[in-house]
């Protein structure tokens, strides 16, 4: 167990004893157990490793405790986060409804919510554990409420520590992105760019920011369509656009970029004029994007200014959102700089803060040629953003 | 995306629509979203990668329908698993419940279980989400019903395809154990222990069974107990025992074994005989319990047998249950081969069927040489149990 890791959650905690006055909150409780079959992603915030039995973590104002089964409280006793520790054999109830007594919060936060998934992680059965818990403790069940406005706080305000880990990151993909770019030529599959990547990967030790099978997107010429989809069989071949979608995970925090390339055909040195109308529409569009993330902005506005510019170029809207908090995961929950779809929910209500970090992105399709998507990560500060990638500002030319 | 993922979901569709009818259903509904940030681990069973947007998976006895976000459906739709594939745009809603009506299922299993966490999948908020929709369906909140026995008997029941998998990564870290086993001597310290499987599995490509940190568990004489902790900087010394607890997750399926060694005093051919007296005592209790796991016995009686096979011994009980189910993850949930404690709810009290895979392992302390600890993987055939791992026999003797 790193010590920097106790350092991430001593930080956190401090944080969320904070935020818990601004959100009226006496206490936020999460409650979990089996983290290996399915994990509540408010626990990576204050404790970044799995627990067996059932485990409460209690944070006040005050104070943060840790209630665990025997095998695990050594374990959290050694991160050195928690003010105090308390394991148990047979059955938590007595010791969580004892502190649940002790401590009489009116206010609970749980990790509940139908928009934020980061902010949802306490299943049903759990919650029915809890609440007979609550009953040994004579504390009614209407004292439960989301957390989902704290949490989103809580996870969207990243310290100088989770900044740090992130540009790591960062540097790493545009090295491994610098190292694959090389590779794309005539002849070369989708899958033997992922390969390389993957290879590399596991060369370094480390992992990908989604689901490997699709990390990274690999999209060649016209027909290969950009979204979730697993690199094919198709070949790269002269005219066309090489689109790359690559995120890693590198000390628990992840990257996530797209990158653009064109394969000339013999005798050209730069791209044709309508890949190329597009490739400064896309860009000027993911700018107007930027421009309009500063603190205070809601998510739909930030969105709305990027669409707005791309759809002025005379190109389509992109079905999806512009942006999204990158972090511990690549979708990082919380405030969704999208359109106000419905299935989006509260999420594009959200309102941008100082210390986010949020991947933007957008694309557009180029007739015969395929598409030009790109992706930068950015940090927003009192002025407005700052780059933590290096933006690509040129079409690159593969060989 | 290898085709024996294919089979795999396949074989378990086929399965789990024999299933309902077993179990009085007549729809099993899983429903996720995001699932790199929080993971419903029932999906694995039916859709063995990550999916952003909202997405319902809907089995009857008739068919297997998906409907997700059109970023993904094109993922689910290769695996060539589902008879039908639904992709959306801005909401999951219309399709969701226009297929509910047609459908018209009178008793809908969804994944909610206070006891057992692997079938437990299905958070609050989603809930309400989904709420939301059988209203809209005019499908009453009162048809949603727990899917928890029907589950436990389908993650219980393994396939062949499953089981092959579970062998070959049994076989993998049987392999591993007796390359580390030749560099425990004196001197060599827990973490360098960890450290040399950790470089295997890396050069592998490779998974842990169980969080990184703390697999393997390594254990050096009287001051190092065994649990769920890290490897420390404790020294291996003649006269210790030392204890691996190791499992490697291979192909998405996960092993676990436990093995000892002892080091032996200059001079010394064979353990002591207070060392040889308890290694002979947990390995006759841990054979009792094997004895006992068979077709139609609760986990509670297994766990009952080997225990008092430990205690007839004079050693102490162990503060754990005898066995979990193995699968994609090391505790696989469902039936408990353990003792009635409250903590176990009711998972204790499940009913052992042929096709399972559990892990069986139970330990003691020998005064000032450290602890005694075993660990086995077992396949429940109907004549009785079937060895995967190759049951450690001897007490080893390091250099």
């Amino acid at each position: 167990m790193p010590n920097s890791d106790a350092d991430l959650v001593r930080q956190k905690l401090a944080q969320a004893r904070a935020l818990l006055a601004e959100h009226d909150l006496d206490l936020w409780l999460t409650f979990v157990r089996e983290t290996s079959l399915g994990r509540d992603p408010a626990l990576d915030l204050i404790y970044p490793y799995d627990l067996t039995w059932q485990s409460a973590f209690l944070v006040t104002p005050e104070s943060a405790l840790a209630i665990v089964g025997r095998f695990d409280a050594d374990n959290v006793r050694r991160l050195g986060a928690y003010d105090e520790v308390l394991g148990y054999d047979e059955s938590i109830r007595p010791l969580l409804a004892e502190s649940l007594k002790r401590l009489a919060p009116a206010r609970i936060g749980v990790n509940v919510s139908a928009d934020d998934p980061a902010a949802d992680g306490l299943t049903v059965g759990l919650r029915q554990v809890l609440e007979a818990v609550l009953a040994e403790a004579n504390v009614g069940p209407e004292r439960l409420i989301s957390a989902e406005a704290f949490l989103g706080r809580l996870r969207g305000r990243k310290t100088p520590a989770e900044v740090a880990r992130i540009r790591r990151g960062i540097a790493t993909t545009e090295r491994l992105i610098a190292e694959v770019g090389e590779r794309i030529r005539p002849g070369v599959r989708e899958v033997d760019l992922a390969a390389y990547l993957h290879a590399r990967l596991r060369e370094l030790g480390l992992g990908t920011a989604w689901d490997k099978h699709f990390d990274p997107i690999v999209n060649t010429g016209p027909d290969s369509v950009p979204g979730h989809a697993a690199p094919s069989d198709l070949v790269v071949a002269p005219g066309h656009l090489v689109h790359l979608d690559f995120g890693v995970q590198q000390e628990g925090f992840c990257s996530d970029l797209q990158r653009m390339w064109y394969v000339p055909e013999p005798g050209e040195t730069e791209p044709p004029p309508e890949v190329l109308r597009v490739w400064q529409a896309v860009r000027a569009a993911l700018l107007a994007g930027a421009a309009a993330l500063r603190p205070g902005a809601q998510g739909w506005e930030v969105d709305a200014a990027a669409r707005a510019a791309l759809t002025a170029h005379g190109l389509p809207e992109y079905r999806h959102a512009f942006g999204h908090h990158l972090g511990r995961v690549a979708h990082d929950g919380a405030t969704i700089l999208g359109p106000r779809w419905e299935r989006y929910g509260r999420t594009p209500y959200g309102v941008v803060e100082a210390g986010n970090v949020f991947a933007i992105e957008l694309g557009a399709p180029v007739e015969e040629r395929g598409w030009v998507y790109l992706e930068e990560n950015v940090l927003v500060t009192e002025e407005g953003v700052e780059w933590l990638s290096t933006p690509q500002e040129e079409l690159w030319m593969a060989r």
